[in-house]
């Protein structure tokens, strides 16, 4: 029996999934971050990191240690062009594979949420970024600057701009928003003065502001404007991507599909009404899919076909059941798409 | 003869005057920063940035060490109601004066600025913040919130557009701009793909972004559409920083001085035209003045006024002497308008 091994790495955790050549999942972990560009000891961190999670994997799965056919290691710290001296030479040392593809984590996400080899996906959690693959292979992506001058639509983006609210109101420059009392709830304020320390004095500033962008999902469900513009502003912005991506890729006349994934998606048709028109406007044909898998199941899909082997709807239907035997989420295999959840 | 203190303290360097009961300055000395917020060891290094600026002071005044009739401590650190119990501490350790006035650093701007005890003064620099104060003494301020989720107008707010504008045209999210070729240049770049590690892995976030806003002041002068807009859309929230303080103190009817100072508005028409015009639409009869002292000068009219002494022309004409002699900039001392450099 062969083996396939399949990895996701971000700046928050890595996923590592070991696979037999039927896509039956037979080893599943999780560990630490593994962006090399973002960990202070870089090359040696992400070494650590990689082989704990790779080790994991394997005595979980049962099967010894046996060489692999093919590896994926989808990072977050890597190009688009898949290039990385650092990863690459990290991977060899780690992974015992005959074959090892090192890609960008967004391009592991895109394979995974489609299901296919090729089309869009807009990812937003933190940060955001859309990326695209067309049906020879090309690449394009848009977003993805980071939270000083991008991340447009992104929970960070939507956090400020919550946070900007409340300041503006409370300086009399902006009209009253029911974000005023939640950010005091939220910070345990009694008045909004004791706002600046508390923003400036902690480390991890980016996620600081993100946390705030659930409480702004909130307030314009309860129908406060100033929450539903910024919501409505995030979704267009991710729209406005897409259709980036769709045009660097001159998709804009071709039916393909467009996976949205991440936690700001899930704010339901505040942000996904206005990214479906944004789209749609562009490239009449998307289709808007519901995630069907997660990045580290597009990590296997890549090793496999990498080796050569067809990922059919059998390989499919055994990696959507051991997806649910790991715990790992797992959309509907079939075509379905997604309108948000409203 | 009695002898008074300045002192103008904030995130990047330290200013202190002496002068005598005439307005006569005979020390002058910069030192480091004294924000006893962002500095590391707080109230340590608060106490050594001012002792060691104060004693450059007198050393420099060939006074000896006399006893001060009164000192004013305006401090970036210091609330807008003068209050903070370290700050009070350590100037009464350090201060060897009768009385010892703290003020937020804002505060001595404006009354430098303007030469009177009221007014508004609009300061942006790398951040931006308007502060006012009426007949009777109120006071209020708008923005100061930070570059996270204020400043506003600011160097920082301008070169974060800025350089989100070269993305978004990199990505083709926007228009192009020859913001693309000036970050190219600016940041030593073959390609804006080297951008995203250039400007995350430094530490001063908010000065490296800051030190954008050059560039784009020179793009709008170029004709640039998107850095016209952006310079603009700086000058307004200016103006609405202005405004909110003029309504907060309901200025609206009143004669009175706006003193915009900082860097942000030597570019000139292009920030000052869309900020007068904002001012006046809410207050017809403010009058934009030229910031006519700075801040350290500030400081010592207000310790000048507590003990009594009024700040007339003659004060006024001895200290504009002082800082010719002390390389200090200073203004017109007559009642000069300032109508933005074109």
């Amino acid at each position: 029996m062969r083996f396939f091994l399949g990895l996701d790495g971000g700046g928050t955790k890595t996923a590592c999934a070991l696979c037999d050549e039927d896509g039956l999942i037979v080893g599943f972990s999780v560990g630490g971050p593994s962006n090399h560009l973002s960990l202070a000891r870089g090359e040696e961190a992400l070494r650590e990191a990689l082989r704990d999670v790779v080790e994991d994997a394997f005595s979980r799965a049962g099967i010894g240690r046996p060489r692999l056919s093919a590896a994926c290691l989808a990072l977050a710290g890597v190009g688009l062009d898949g290039r990385s001296p650092v990863a690459a030479r990290v991977a060899c040392e780690v992974v015992p594979a005959d074959d090892i593809v090192l890609e960008n984590d967004a391009v592991a996400a895109l394979v995974g949420a489609t299901a296919k080899d090729w089309g869009v996906v807009v990812i937003s959690g933190t940060g955001s970024i859309a990326v695209g693959i067309d049906r020879e292979g090309r690449r394009a992506r848009a977003g993805g600057w980071g939270y000083l001058i991008g991340d447009e639509g992104s929970g960070y983006d939507i956090g400020r701009r919550g946070l900007t609210a409340v300041a503006r109101a409370h300086d009399g420059r902006g009209n009253y928003t029911i974000l005023v009392e939640k950010a005091l709830a939220h910070y345990r304020l009694d008045t909004l003065d004791g706002l600046r320390s508390v923003l400036y004095r902690s480390e991890t500033k980016a996620k600081d502001i993100a946390s705030f962008a659930p409480l702004v999902v909130a307030a314009a469900c309860e129908g406060d404007a100033a929450s539903v513009d910024i919501l409505q502003t995030a979704g267009r912005e991710l729209g406005l991507s897409a259709v980036a991506v769709v045009k660097a890729l001159g998709l804009e006349d071709e039916e393909f599909d467009v996976a949205p994934c991440g936690s700001v998606f899930k704010a339901g048709q505040l942000v996904v009404g206005p990214f479906r028109s944004e789209l749609l406007r562009a490239a009449p044909s998307a289709r808007i899919v519901s995630p069907r898998f997660p990045a580290v199941i597009g990590a296997l899909m890549i090793a496999l076909r990498r080796s050569g082997r067809v990922v059919d709807g059998a390989v499919l239907s055994n990696m959507a059941r051991g997806c649910l035997e790991c715990g790992l989420p797992v959309g509907d295999v079939g075509e379905a798409t997604c309108e948000g959840k409203d």
